[in-house]
């Protein structure tokens, strides 16, 4: 990347290096490909107080980590330069793509129209790799033709997570194991996710890891039913304000907190530029929707838009290495009126754009009539579909409507034809969606869509609390995810009402990770429960330090801690400043249990004696008052 | 009250007067009983800019109201006098209650042993009410006898909210009523809510109306099923923080926000003194764990807890007029062993002294031993049975365990008992639940607690997010809300870490409005749909101004939004900073309406079209791949 004076991110940009909570970076090696080396975050636990024994055998959980080599103390990071190119030697060797000289940038790519470059200078993408005549880069065609890939390999350690050691761990209670046995709703969560288990669900279309080939920086991850819900961070600057440097910043900071892929939705000037420092910066993938730059391209006029204005910023995007593009190809000329009557319309963008362009032109969609033009542009570079809801409903009122549905259905026809070319595909979800409608949304996207992953915006469950939308959507987010959707879309505390900051970014994908995780929890995955066992264990043993670390934000919750009880010596204190120390019920339950034991109460006869004690006092009273204390039990 | 100069709110507590948002308090005044009076928010609609024609006939929203007479401007507020005693005259009319000369109270009532009265002198209560010998004040006693009082006529008009205009309102699009319609799963919404339903539903057992003769202060609202979904914020000091002029502020602050209900869960010294600020300024029923301020009275030792000092508080506290008390008579001896295995052992601070106490003396609980004499005291002021879950699961690991199923079946036989003596009994749940565990909380409580209303803390859905337990306890309590749940225990950001502070109470309060209206809208209450209508409308007409006034939290909303574009213009602007004026789709889609009714398209037509030209390209094609364009629609 070419060094920009101008704009570049210099020493006011802001990138965290030390790790999240006081997690140590570790990596699981493949055995299959070479250079597979998979990283995690491990949590210490007993490092501060010691664990109970038996409790936590190996001292440390494992856990996922999005955040890459910027938590890895070892790595040194270069913005200008850019990220290390892991995947190149697998792409490399595969033999199947060339080196070609790419697309000459103009100023226009970064919206401008007078020629000059402005504080940006476009980068030169120099030699960049596509498809040799002929060859598909999809990861879904090497699936097909039983290949694993390198990629294939990396995902299924990433997300086995030692899942056998857990379930072994998890069966030494076979009481709470059956008992908070998980509800996958038709998923599959298998004891252990090998290679050929990925390989097999992306060969069938259920699951995606995007990875373009012009981004060998990314961290392979994968999208689909079967695996661990995984969230999206919108960021990107707009017309009305944000720079290059925030969004940088923006982008290392919501994959700090756990965001998998991240949405590059930038607008106005300097996309081209803004997007190549995503991209080179970037260990998840990037995914965009080209339609805004076209339509910069056109100087904003919807009418003016065209194939061959799109079809260059494919190209152009495709080069650059994005991962997967958003194209809203299902928003048919014929849907447009279903939105007449709609309280809110049309309220995404791209949906909002193509349905004026359909009409102005009275012509059915570009997009669709392109569409198989399009497939042959992301076979060549294996860019991934993400089809778009362009109309998903806005508000409660508009939810699962005829427009809806019905776009839902042409894009159930357009992955058909995306798999033909073995395209990896998802599929847009909505929006606003009552509760009670959710699960509609999600059956019918298995059934006409089949099972391609779903990826959806919340969807928020109450129209009537802007300023709090990420938890109106985290309900919804929850709720779609333990149904099936594989991948959620975040919504910030911003959502409708501006752009959002740090905070807001932060704060989003916070909640996304927690809505993840309830849904990983419902459908029954071990490693998630693991997490929630081990914080609960350093909860109930007042592990203070370790509650912090276990959590998904360990700054803010030592933060609250400390606002009450700021001295070191609380950290170690038997109880917190919520109930203070004589009403601690943890404490209190800790004593009873060695009181408990010193009576050598017995569990099978206390529940036998208590079923006697309550059949006594009602069951056999009938419809008589129960008037009177039994005699062995007299007032204290 | 007694003026209290040492630790009165006085100068420096802050009481916001103004309405919220840009709201007007209006009054509903009933037909039956004088002085049925009930409070609204009416929220103007098109005011600074207008509504559309058609869309909001009304031009205003009327909303429930629980913050009382604070946000009157008209009712003068004097925090050492009280407020206003509505309920007096029905109380008195009613000729079943007495004045009698109450407890006298004792230092120790504020936790001091010394007999020094400390910074709060304790208020005398002087002449106090209870029912005259033989009679029962509950208003369950009085709708079994087909008696409909005033408090029941109140909460009649309270809930109804017009709702026949708004039936008839949504009625007018036929396709949207019917898309929309809610899944009640068992609860009975009916077309309009009469005094009679009112009474019927408190017959039944199935709602309460939580108002003690001694707190005529109270604004009567229902808890149960077939009502809206209420909310509880808890406040309180504790040992180790916080003072009496804060907690009137939480108070007032809470309901400001929408609070339902307040639980004071103060312990440590002055919680009597506390509590009758709180009583004596509070319109919503006000809650309170009984056994607190007994264990402070014997020194915080469990074990000398007994049935005289508990009696002693009850009688101190329902003369003070608390509406209901958390009792956690259910924690049976037997169940404590079932608790020993747990990862989180007994998490209730009323459940483990209860636990602890009975193994200490290897006696049942004396609550349960005692508890027709405790409904005796019930019946004598009215107050209700929140009946305590002392063995809520406190992780996901306990969820739905022996221990909390256990409970909750002695939980349903003394609820039996309670309405023996018709007294109001609702029954507290969890707690911490993986979202598909929830339901069968919910199923289980109908079942054995007669359809007694369901009063859940949360529940949280997952374990590994302290300092957003707000958050993964919403996605539950909306969630339970919808199954049934009557009432839904707010859970702030600090839970788990320390004492909420005003902010903290604000976002609990939020969050909860949230989940209880996003259950409200699942239920299908026609109200509740209104509302995100009206809003969603403003949204799409760029009325920012409604948009505000009309969402949960008006100043936040506001505040986000000027973040980013702060000039006043910027609030009739037809945009915001989130997508930029050339990218907001709502402008897009608004353009798109007049461009499609100058052409004259024709809805059902285009969905005849649209699938005819859905079944050309594809269903005929069969398992062919689709290739070309259609000759009518080229290249633009």
């Amino acid at each position: 990347m070419k060094k920009n004076s101008g704009n570049a991110p210099g020493a006011e940009t802001v990138i965290p290096r030390e790790p999240v909570g006081r997690s140590r970076k570790v990596y699981v090696e493949g055995s299959i490909h070479s250079g597979v080396r998979v990283p995690f975050r491990e949590i210490p636990i007993g490092e501060t107080q010691p664990a109970m024994p038996g409790n936590d055998p190996g001292h440390a959980l494992l856990v996922y980590d999005a955040s890459g080599p910027y938590t890895d103390p070892a790595v040194a990071i270069d913005l200008e330069a850019g990220l290390q190119p892991l995947r190149a030697r697998w792409i490399d060797e595969r033999d199947d793509s060339e080196l070609y000289v790419g697309r000459e940038p103009v100023a226009l790519d970064d919206g401008r129209k007078d020629g000059s470059t402005g504080a940006a200078t476009p980068a030169t993408p120099g030699r960049v790799r596509r498809a040799k005549t002929g060859r598909n880069l999809s990861q879904m065609h090497y699936a097909r033709r039983g290949i694993i890939t390198a990629e294939m390999e990396y995902v299924a350690i990433r997300e086995n997570q030692k899942r056998a050691e857990i379930k072994q761990l998890l069966a030494e209670d076979p009481e709470r194991e059956e008992r908070l046995r998980g509800m996958p709703l038709g998923a599959t969560i298998p004891d252990e996710i090998t290679p050929e288990f990925v390989r097999d669900e992306i060969a069938r279309g259920r699951a995606i890891i995007p990875a373009n080939v012009n981004h060998p920086e990314v961290e392979p991850m994968i999208i689909g039913r079967n695996f661990l819900v995984k969230i999206n961070a919108n960021i990107g600057n707009s017309a009305v304000t944000s720079s290059i440097e925030e969004e940088v910043e923006k982008l290392v900071w919501a994959i700090r907190w756990g965001a998998d892929t991240v949405m590059d939705l930038s607008t106005g000037q300097n996309i081209h530029t803004t997007r190549e420092w995503i991209l080179r910066n970037s260990p998840v993938p990037i995914g965009t929707v080209p339609i805004y730059q076209a339509l910069e391209k056109v100087d904003g006029v919807v009418e003016a838009l065209n194939w061959p204005v799109f079809r260059d910023t494919l190209i152009e995007q495709a080069e650059q290495g994005v991962d997967y593009f958003t194209i809203h190809a299902g928003v048919l000329l014929h849907h447009v009126p279903l939105t007449a009557k709609r309280v809110t319309g049309i309220v995404s963008r791209g949906g909002s754009i193509m349905a004026r362009w359909c009409l102005a032109h009275h012509k059915q969609n570009f997009l669709y009539t392109h569409f198989e033009e399009i497939c042959e542009i992301m076979k060549a570079y294996d860019v991934s579909f993400s089809l778009g809801d362009g109309l998903r409903p806005g508000s409660i009122a508009d939810a699962n409507d005829a427009a809806q549905f019905g776009e839902l259905e042409a894009l159930g026809d357009l992955t058909k034809i995306a798999w033909k070319h073995d395209i990896q595909t998802m599929i847009e979800g909505p929006g606003h969606v009552p509760m009670h409608m959710i699960k509609a949304n999600m059956d019918k996207q298995l059934e006409v869509c089949g099972e391609a992953p779903f990826y959806t915006l919340g969807p928020l469950t109450t129209d009537i609390a802007p300023g709090y939308d990420h938890i109106t959507s985290g309900i919804g987010a929850a709720m779609i995810g333990w149904f099936g959707t594989a991948m959620l879309c975040y919504v910030t505390p911003k959502e409708h009402l501006g752009l959002p900051n740090r905070d807001d970014v932060k704060t989003g994908v916070i909640t996304y990770k927690i809505a993840a995780h309830a849904a990983d929890l419902a459908k029954g995955h071990p490693g998630a429960r693991r997490r929630d066992d081990a914080l609960s264990q350093a909860r109930f043993e007042f592990r203070w330090e370790d509650q912090f670390n276990l959590s998904l934000d360990p700054d803010t919750a030592r933060a609250y801690h400390d606002e009450t009880l700021p001295a070191q010596g609380a950290k170690v204190a038997h109880f917190c400043s919520m109930c203070g120390p004589k009403f601690c019920s943890m404490k209190i339950s800790q004593e009873l249990r060695d009181l408990a034991a010193a009576q050598g109460i017995d569990e099978e006869a206390a529940i036998k004696s208590g079923l006697d004690d309550r059949a006594k006092l009602f069951r056999e009273s009938g419809a008589e008052i129960w008037s009177a204390a039994p005699d062995t039990q007299q007032d204290s």
